[in-house]
């Protein structure tokens, strides 16, 4: 059998084979933490997508499954994040209001269409194409969204009306609203949040006073925002304070997640489509990072392509069982890690966790004031917020700043899919800019030797009536017009030129537009009088050639070397070399 | 004053100083035949884009003056070409119907916009864009588009109605109104191509065999359109053809280009920007490949972002003058710079020339027939339709053939805005892909040397606990996450790697995308228990990796050569060099 085995697409099928009695046991510790941990954190997130709560423990039961199945990684759990939220929340909030049954439909036809497109580019191998956005956009988009999760979570915290996706809206709205403050529900929504900000503080050092391990004061300290939930739902219970203007989740329906079915109106496709594209950019540059850095530690195995397929399925999974685009979440895939998660049957064990939760758990939530679940966020997300790449990208590079400062500044005034968009297209742009101007150098030979160096660097010997061109990169369309222009613009500029040489020893490839651009070049050349050689050109580059007439019509020669082509193209007596001077870099390079 | 000169944006000021007597001559000379070769081809063009004639006329004068000023090609003739009329019939086509006064203003518009895309692409230096159309794709589009263009003509010399922007429909529309044929027409249309195959052929030997010299020989065989008008229009007059079915050019306005102002209407606006786009690269890349080949015999030089102004400003001119898009034409440039065209008063004398055609001429052809048109036409655009790209792309690569054939077949199917969109994707999401696979090659030493090659292609000694991953191109975040991916895949694969060595004699630049690569990399493989070692750094590469914290935390070391890393890294006695034996091919290839 010659096609890939089986196991390439259903990774279950290579650990499944090998599961035992120890790698269930720790699949299952980590299953019960991770599951304490993903109640509120489902919930919160759901908020902030604008969906019911009990979409958001949906939305963690069959992408996780689905997740385990077809997923390369042994402890990524894929369920709602933060950022994929907000895009969700901005995509299907300028189609449909909060709330109602069209926003419900709207965002399982976003998860469904973001499945597809995920699943498309893993079978096509296209995973490649999320690598054009570059690492400093993904960090200033990330902080970005942090700002403005953080900020469309204050109307929750002060108990106000408020909405928008930019940041000046959202804070327009929550000044507009300023007067309906409910003091109540803001004593409430601070205490959450100092409560949990000591708890990423505070809690792990006391538990340790306490005599935990280590890692269990870790695995404690994350349990944090359950005890927020449950103090905070306990004294909205016992004083009633639903009555008093606190905003509170309300009747939860008692079931396991539902069989739905997306919308395929084309309307709603066609307006969803590109808001689907850039969540699964997202949403996969973010899960495969984690992935990445957790299968590190052991040394496992990541398959992108493969990770596109289970992030896909569980998108789908999510469609189909009244859910919300999901994705793999950093801080809970590190808990199911530190928690002794050894494969994906911990999060078949979570998915279960989570649906007995939702079976039996969720009358217990009725009075949970949404102001609990905003600090949940507010502290969640503002760890996300890291102003420290703008300065390292400053150092390091100025393209790369203005990459992270317009991605930043973007995604703040126009929301995220202006600001990721802007981030990409930027990204590419630049990239395409750079590559269609590769690297090439005038060379001259390095007095008394058989080296060639460039003339603005090192002190070489030329002969004026020789142009000798080492080009660093392959030749193909990009770049092809760029080498016409340049040697178009060295004939025109030096009359006393007879020969070129084109130095290839960096040439790996060569296109058909780039054999197009020789022959243009080699013919232009002939009608200016200037003869064009090759030197150094590789093998492959060689037997490409072979198979054009290029080498036929060409008017000069292919040397082997360099050197070979100076001496034979010499013209002793007539001009001797020159020795061109230059403020040479006495650099340590390796040229 | 360091700005640039102002000559730079407006050659003329560089030309002009230096005209004199023997230029003057030589200029008048070629704009006497050129304007005598672009009457038909004017009129013919128009036809072509659904334009009344004299539009035709019009949108070689303005345009013509004003590429003279600001465009730095000498022999270049600026005008209606087949490819970009016809784009300009689809684009309009779908506006208006050909005929109206809307269809007339739309292509003003048209005209303008791409006017003002090229300015901007010229202002802004961003002419490489251009070079994203790679050359099978273009070459592939003008066949494609030359048989969309005869395909579309044959119903003026069957002289029976017709439309249609695709094959398809073209040739279902001329099959649908077959009984409509007109004989009288055909015996016309029929005539005039014949004769004008023959002239291209035949009448460049018989002029010679009359004692003619080989320039003017080839001069006079471009004049075969005008004589086949003054023929054709004879017999319609004589003959009253008119009356008889045959469609003649009829009433033209006896007038200067008259001053016409583009519709802005925002909805029109919208329509046509990604026509005006298309057209502005087809046209940009048609123009600047002629100019560079003419500019070359001469060894003139031509600057790509300013022809970008120049074409730029002509548009803006064929909008403001009752014109429609223009660009650069490949056969009227090479008679004008054959009839001995040397500056581009040339181009002023031909305007001058037009202008006194639109003035004084338009009354002789309202007895022209269509039908000649549509042959002047059709003769002209069959020798664009050349399906050797074919043969040649399918000998030489097969992703450029695929590229060519999937243009080719889509411009046929969907006509010409699918084909060229689809051209343009598929080049870039080929360089795309090819750019985020950068080459790398586990290397080890030649025996008994200090040279370091790939273990695939050589016999060379490795260590089994160091893997030496030399790395082909320069990092950044297009191929970043590919060189996580790959050492993450080596780590999983050897249990017995303890060391990591990138090679990176080949890498130019590090983004800040790469660093961070580097940096993830150096932790996955020190929680893998590996260290990393890079050796062969750049000076630059160096000196940008020392602005970061990359090298205080890197796990292993630098070293100056790979030879002295693989020296260091050796662990004498546990297990000595392992020579790996491959079916090395003994190639002459520079490596």
């Amino acid at each position: 059998m010659t096609l890939p085995p089986l196991s390439r697409y259903l990774p279950i099928l290579d650990w499944g084979r090998r599961y035992d009695r120890s790698s269930f046991t720790g699949d299952m510790v980590a299953a019960v933490i991770v599951t304490i941990m993903l109640i509120p954190q489902s919930l919160a997130y759901a908020l902030l997508a604008g969906m019911p709560p009990e979409a958001g423990i949906y939305a963690s039961i069959a992408p996780i499954l689905l997740y385990a199945i077809f997923g390369t990684s042994r402890a990524l759990a894929v369920g709602p994040v933060a950022v994929v939220s907000l895009m969700t929340a901005a995509a299907v909030g300028n189609i449909a209001e909060s709330g109602t049954a069209g926003y419900v439909a709207a965002a399982l036809t976003l998860a469904f269409l973001s499945g597809a497109m995920l699943l498309a580019l893993g079978l096509f191998r296209l995973g490649f194409l999320a690598n054009f956005l570059s690492h400093p956009v993904i960090a200033g988009f990330i902080t970005a969204s942090g700002i403005l999760i953080a900020a469309s979570q204050l109307r929750h915290i002060l108990g106000i009306q408020g909405e928008g996706h930019t940041l000046l809206e959202i804070v327009g709205s929550l000044l507009a609203h300023l007067d309906e403050i409910n003091l109540i529900t803001v004593g409430l929504g601070v205490s959450a949040t100092a409560f949990l900000f000591w708890v990423r503080k505070g809690l792990k050092p006391f538990l340790r006073l306490l005599g935990l391990g280590p890692r269990m004061a870790d695995i404690g300290a994350k349990t944090g925002p359950v005890l927020a939930i449950i103090a905070t739902t306990l004294a909205v219970w016992a004083f009633d304070l639903g009555e008093r203007g606190v905003a509170i989740v309300g009747e939860v329906p008692q079931s396991l997640p539902p069989l739905t079915l997306p919308s395929f109106s084309p309307s709603l496709v066609s307006q969803l489509l590109v808001p689907a594209l850039l969540i699964s950019i997202i949403g996969f540059v973010e899960s495969i990072s984690v992935a990445q850095t957790l299968a590190a530690k052991k040394r496992q195995r990541i398959d992108p392509d493969q990770e596109l397929i289970g992030l896909g399925a569980a998108n789908m999974g999510a469609a189909f069982s009244g859910g919300f685009p999901v994705t793999g979440g950093f801080s809970r895939s590190v808990v199911n890690y530190d928690a002794g998660a050894e494969t994906p049957a911990a999060g078949a064990f979570t998915a279960l966790g989570l649906a007995l939760a939702a079976l039996f758990l969720t009358p217990l939530i009725h009075y949970l004031p949404k102001a609990t679940l905003a600090a949940t966020i507010i502290v969640a997300v503002l760890s996300l917020v890291d102003f420290s790449i703008l300065k390292r990208a400053w150092r390091f590079s100025r393209a790369d700043f203005a990459a992270v400062s317009a991605t930043i500044g973007l995604t703040l005034l126009f929301g995220v899919e202006v600001g990721v968009t802007a981030g990409v297209v930027t990204s590419i742009l630049v990239h395409l800019y750079k590559t269609s101007r590769p690297h090439m150098a005038v060379v001259g030979r390095v007095p008394g030797t058989e080296h060639f160096r460039n003339v603005l660097r090192h002190e070489v010997e030329t002969q004026p009536h020789v142009l000798s061109l080492r080009v660093d990169e392959s030749l193909y369309f990009p770049n092809a017009r760029y080498l016409e222009d340049q040697l178009s613009a060295y004939a025109a500029d030096k009359p006393e030129l007879t020969d070129v040489v084109l130095m290839f020893p960096a040439v790996n490839e060569i296109d058909l537009s780039a054999l197009e651009s020789l022959e243009a070049i080699n013919t232009r050349l002939h009608d200016a009088g200037i003869r064009l050689h090759l030197s150094e050109v590789k093998g492959p580059v060689m037997d490409r050639l072979k198979r054009s007439h290029f080498l036929d019509e060409l008017t000069g020669e292919v040397f082997l070397s360099q050197h070979e082509a100076a001496c034979r193209l010499a013209k002793a007596g007539r001009d001797g070399p020159r020795t061109v001077r230059r403020s040479a870099r006495a650099s340590s390079s390796v040229q």
